[in-house]
């Protein structure tokens, strides 16, 4: 039994995509997986550049190129018949697609035979897992860290991968543990606990987040948020699989309403952090906050600082936008509580 | 977009079993929907009775059944060989299969081949569902109780069947909405919110419990607890979809251990409402207690009433096994509560 793996490294496919709007997982992957990527393929006609090499499928191959990741969303999720020849090559020869979308590629016969030919894989990172055990509530050596928020889409995925990089600049070991399709893509492997029936979600979130060794961090992508009647079965699952030695805590400062259920108020910080807190407290008593992640593009930049100064003295954990202050104030945080012995 | 219906009424299926344990679903049929049973199936050598009449399949297709129920737990979930022929039969004279097994009996080459004959159905009671909506958190009109529990396997199935029929039998408009394999078997429709993948368990809760009349109440069976980090995902779900404004507290006496996680203490039934309570809130602020459900099969006799009393006292909510004393108390509780306007 094992999460999903990618072979990597990867090339990265836009299509014809005349807008980057549609690009951000291949930008994703660029910003957090660049030695993982040999450079991108496009038709002609593509208007989007990803910063990184242009190849062809052959010199793709030639700098060793394991899989060709669809790095693009497109409306419906479907792909362009004019894809469709270049992605036949690349399977004929060998290299895996990681497809993101919505659309199962096995289902395209061009593509399912090429696969046959080339003997590679179509890689369904938002497939359903089959046989994935149910959760144990067994505790594991090692530490973890868990992304929650106050919604979806507040800046879980973006804290985390910030965050896991931040412990590694500091000397300490860690790891990205990736729960959803572009995580996933960028670590090269993980579960997206979405997909998985609802009785192995916190099964699906220990297997994710192994035993490690007892100084090692897991920094584990959240996912929903426990007050979005949405997803709220998703984000418990995984926090009580995932057993969080340390919580952060994200917010967008421009969110009032629950995104998916918009006659919700967003709550107030410090009730999100105590629901989490009580929760993940069944699963590890000495479960705790060290800090508060906020997405702050919305707010004036005359403004942003005194939001920050004073949630930090509303919440007395430290309060930064990571995509500005970094996670640097996270991990001091952490190993002022360590020193505390807490 | 539906729940799963079942063609009723049934003849109920009991192979050749020597076991009446094994016949929990059977029983359970007969306890609470006798008037939807003509009968049971009998195979020469069974030595369990269900004390109801004895039928053929020719006999129980005379008498209108429409569905044949496996009402039969088997261990590692697959059938015998020697009942083939009359599931073969019973399909190939356009009856239902309904089945709550794990095997997925279309993928036996002589029952597809019945049912393409007959034009019956096999019916997978636990098959996950496709195509279901993401959960709203759209109020909806009527009212709803849910049981929820100290774990799983406490009485919530027995305590929701029972509160519907008490309500029922005090002139106040119910329906037992079932969220399990058995449940569903019961009730002849429900969705199985186990097998649901994890985005869609509080969808599918909105679904299995519709908009209603302003008076009626739909009483959900609940499913695993927030303190089971084995099953919480689903009851998080089901407890945010259902959007309860009265919630039952089912616990076993018995109980000290979670029964799949036992490194982990039952938590008190005080913690354990606290919890619910405040999830609950989220989707439902009116949302309150109206009673507590005690499986008290371990007791001593003689320490029943004083164990009940005590609690009752400590919660300040009645505290019954209803297997014993019924649920009138709780119906009791409802009505005071309305009348003092919660």
């Amino acid at each position: 039994m094992n999460t999903l793996r990618i072979n990597l490294p990867y090339v990265i496919f836009l299509g014809d995509i005349q807008d980057s709007m549609l690009a951000k997982t291949g930008l994703g992957l660029v910003k957090w997986s660049k030695d993982q990527v040999v450079g991108q393929l496009r038709l002609p006609g593509c208007k989007v550049d990803l910063g990184v090499a242009d190849l062809t499928l052959q010199s793709a191959v030639a700098q060793g190129a394991k899989s060709l990741v669809l790095g693009v969303a497109t409306v419906g999720g479907s792909i362009s018949d004019a894809w469709l020849p270049v992605l036949v090559q690349a399977l004929e020869n060998g290299l895996d697609i990681v497809n993101g979308l919505h659309t199962d590629l096995n289902k395209i016969p061009a593509l399912a035979a090429a696969k046959a030919k080339g003997g590679s894989q179509i890689v369904n990172v938002r497939g359903a897992h089959q046989a994935l055990p149910v959760g144990t509530g067994r505790k594991r050596q090692g530490m973890r860290i868990l992304t929650v928020g106050t919604d979806c889409a507040v800046g879980k995925k973006y804290t985390a991968l910030a965050m896991a990089q931040c412990l590694k600049a500091n000397g300490i070991a860690a790891t990205f543990r990736a729960t959803g399709q572009t995580g996933i893509m960028i670590a090269g492997e993980g579960l997206a606990v979405d997909s998985v029936i609802s009785d192995f979600v916190s099964g699906a979130a220990e297997l994710i987040s192994p035993d490690n060794d007892s100084g090692h961090w897991d920094v584990v992508e959240g996912q929903g948020s426990l007050f979005n009647p949405s997803f709220s079965a998703v984000s418990m699952g995984l926090l009580h699989g995932s057993q969080p030695d340390a919580l952060i805590l994200c917010h967008d400062a421009a969110r009032l309403k629950v995104s998916t259920c918009p006659t919700y108020a967003i709550p107030t910080l410090q009730e999100c952090m105590d629901l989490h807190l009580r929760c993940a407290k069944i699963v590890n008593p000495s479960a705790r906050f060290i800090g508060v992640s906020i997405n702050t593009s919305s707010l004036p930049a005359a403004e942003r600082k005194a939001y920050l100064d004073q949630l930090q003295q509303e919440l007395g954990l430290p309060c930064v936008d990571p995509l500005v202050e970094g996670c640097q104030l996270f991990v001091e945080q952490l190993q002022q509580q360590k020193t505390a012995g807490m």
